[in-house]
């Protein structure tokens, strides 16, 4: 019910991905062929790394409840700074409230977090998740999404020292916690994770129908391929982005992450991994 | 650039026809199949007047920044008036600023106005069309748009004695004012204006194709042709809606403005004149 | 940390208490002698009961984050509307977020609820409030206020069939939890509950030093001690109000609430009863 | 009717000034001793040249209605850039429209301004003073403020070329017009230019009873003043900041600038001119 992108490369402003390609991810605020939703006008957010900041380093947050398109904040934030590592977000609520507490990216210490999908049946099993959430994170909680539940459920189950593991056994109890209210499906949707020099890009569930999520190919081969595109030739050799829906449709430059998969993005490798085997 | 809708008849709740309707204006504010722009979303306004009131009454305004599809400042407002006549309008700007001052209608003493379409080369016609605007007027201006500045223009030109001769002018000096500036074709849209009693429908461009106008036709003929729909037996005889687009696709309900035509709703009752004959 | 005024009288437009009075809820918006801060600039609310509603109506809301002080919508909403029973709220904010789910009043089904005040060290007990607080409600919080939490703890139980013994279990509820997490003095504050007939008014604080609040003496006496008062020979007769603090420092006009008292004002009759006796 | 400042010297993180000290601006905004109101929450804006730019770089903008006191973005992008030269504003005013386009500072080219003050009998002047800009800039004005009018107008009259003359023209005209108005003293306030290299601050009034100006002294001086501050120690030797009213009572850290006077802070140096003679 969303759209995100993911950047990881050469410190880059963010506003070339954002509002400057064919279909930005502004642009897809207005309009994503894809979406679920046709319209993503209920708030986004931008959480970017600093430029040569070291590990562990707190991102930073720029949240907003207006549509995405004709923001000047935006556009002026999103070009004045530069990141190496970036997550952009834009919101189609399901319904009110439409507050800065419910845009994504959420941010725990270094880590960001943002999401695209929904966790069926919520009102039912909103609380029966937030209880198994640490007492710790608990006062952290500060908006009505499901997918910030998702977050502090996912770093109570150990997000932080093993991502993979972290986020499916907090899918586990997502799914354990809607079967035992009659959610026949209670997981869906593409989440993407990054501590600040690693991506992590899920794509999972429960019916194994989940929303696109795709990632662009190789640099040095996109400019081979495209000798011409001076977009293209501008970036750099690291430069890799995972997105809802290709940002061109230029052949070649994005390729579909399968279901249950996730994409490891790292100093401009991808790894992917089978994602969510069946609970032993 | 907008949808708009335009009520007249037995006191309602304005949520009947914002919220509560196939294709209601807010949900042409997420997707409006007739409109230039299918997203409506930037901004929204409410005028009304109060039942009961005697001529010459001030209406009230509501006007927020928000897309109105999940907004719940409209849902409560609209379901806590009940209005003999009221207007209500969402906006899809050309680009910033989004702000209070630029949401439809605009009030002035008992006069309510709106507005879909807009003054091409409004930028380079902006300063000849505010210095025809009485002085007295000039510091009531206070947002940005070219709606605002033909309303304050047509006030000028005597709107409040005669509406049609009013708009006449001020679509004129339009037009003298874009051609002296090299514009082809300086006006487009259709206008909406009230003064507590009596409602004008301008539908008018300079190159003579401007976006649709309906109204519904007498409730009495309706109620018979649908006998079984609750919906249309619930209004009163008198009610009529003047809209940018169907509020709904049964056949009959609505009928179109023609062109450069001005459509006069007064006391349940529908008259057409023919709108902005060439000047002598 | 707030301010709050709740009439009950004749069906008025609440402008004339939020608006037009020498130390309106507005003007302590900006500047109030008697609060805890000066500043009430983080949102604003009303509720309202339609006039000639019955027993049982759902009240109105209008939420906004915007400071109260310049809002044009509360100036319209507040004149266009009349009713014979409304609470108003402005906020001052320990912190973000600044949201309309944060805004008082808080609405279940034709209950009203407003705080000013707070509950202790909130954070190390929210988590063990919110659990108090009955299952079927839990989805129906979207804020992150202690407000919020208290009145859904007290509608856990009871206050439908009992505001004071609601209130008084809920409150104890939330000094034990509190003890349990090493809070001296958990509770702190001034409530308003209304179901549409009848108002109480909480004055209570773990410390026994609660923010001050007043209401008016009988209106007919009022107008007797000021034959020359227009504003006051305005009202009806059974017009009352009661607040954070006083809108006039006309003497006789406003007595305060003792400590540890409720006011209960009931078709123009006040009656004031101990509250929250040591638990038994 | 605002407060500001102005800070060159070593890029730095705005928040050091904005947040975190003794009287930070967003401190002034909510009780600002000095200020003609005390409270400034009608919102905010953050101007900045990035560090390391070229002469003549267009500088970032950040504006925002909301009150500066809670709101979360203003506290992460005011750490996560760092700027050489930077403006900040929160503002009071004097009603309604709250909206961006009101919010100082403002833009044009290189070129930032901002003002505490205003123009008396503004409504009665606005006409002629907008006539009295240049047509090109005619469409650059978007917000209802007399301070982007006193800009434009400035800009007209060749701010560009030389600042104090053309401040000088623009005041002239100011006090021309709105004595032909009947208005007695037109000019009040204090301003604030850059062009990324310079800073001018004038404070002038008609009736000479201009807002409080202040700026630091020597950084260097300071530091030997006040050997154990670690907030003074952790600056450069070229950081200057011109404000509103002092950061801190710290004494000898701020001088006044003297009615009618100019101060131009150039690359860590100031200097102070007599401002506005009389005309010829």
């Amino acid at each position: 019910m969303c759209r995100w992108l993911a950047y990881s490369g050469e410190p880059i402003q963010p506003a070339r991905l954002i509002l400057d390609t064919e279909n930005s991810l502004v642009a897809q605020s207005l309009n994503s062929p894809l979406g679920a939703e046709t319209v993503n006008g209920d708030g986004f957010g931008v959480g970017w790394y600093p430029a040569g900041a070291s590990v562990g380093t707190e991102p930073w947050l720029f949240h907003s409840i207006e549509p995405a398109w004709h923001d000047e904040n935006l556009r002026e934030l999103t070009r004045a700074i530069e990141s190496p590592l970036f997550f952009a977000h834009v919101r189609a609520a399901a319904g009110p409230p439409i507050q800065q507490t419910n845009c994504h990216p959420f941010r725990h210490e270094n880590w960001l977090f943002m999401h695209n999908g929904g966790l069926a049946g919520f009102a039912s099993v909103r609380r029966d998740l937030m209880l198994a959430i640490d007492e710790s994170f608990f006062p952290l909680i500060r908006g009505t999404t499901d997918s910030e539940v998702l977050f502090y459920l996912a770093l109570t189950l150990g997000l932080r020292d093993d991502p993979i593991a972290g986020m499916t056994k907090a899918i586990r109890k997502v799914e354990e916690v809607g079967h035992a209210h009659g959610v026949e499906f209670p997981m869906q949707g593409t989440v993407a994770v990054a501590d600040g020099a690693t991506v992590w890009a899920f794509r999972y569930s429960s019916a194994g129908r989940t929303r696109t999520l795709f990632h662009s190919v190789d640099m040095a081969t996109l400019q081979q391929m495209y000798p011409d595109s001076e977009r293209l030739q501008g970036f750099g050799r690291a430069a890799r982005v995972i997105v809802s829906e290709p940002l061109t449709d230029m052949p070649g430059v994005f390729v579909e992450v399968p279901e249950a998969t996730v994409a490891i993005l790292d100093a401009g490798h991808y790894r992917h991994e089978t994602f969510f085997a069946e609970p032993e």
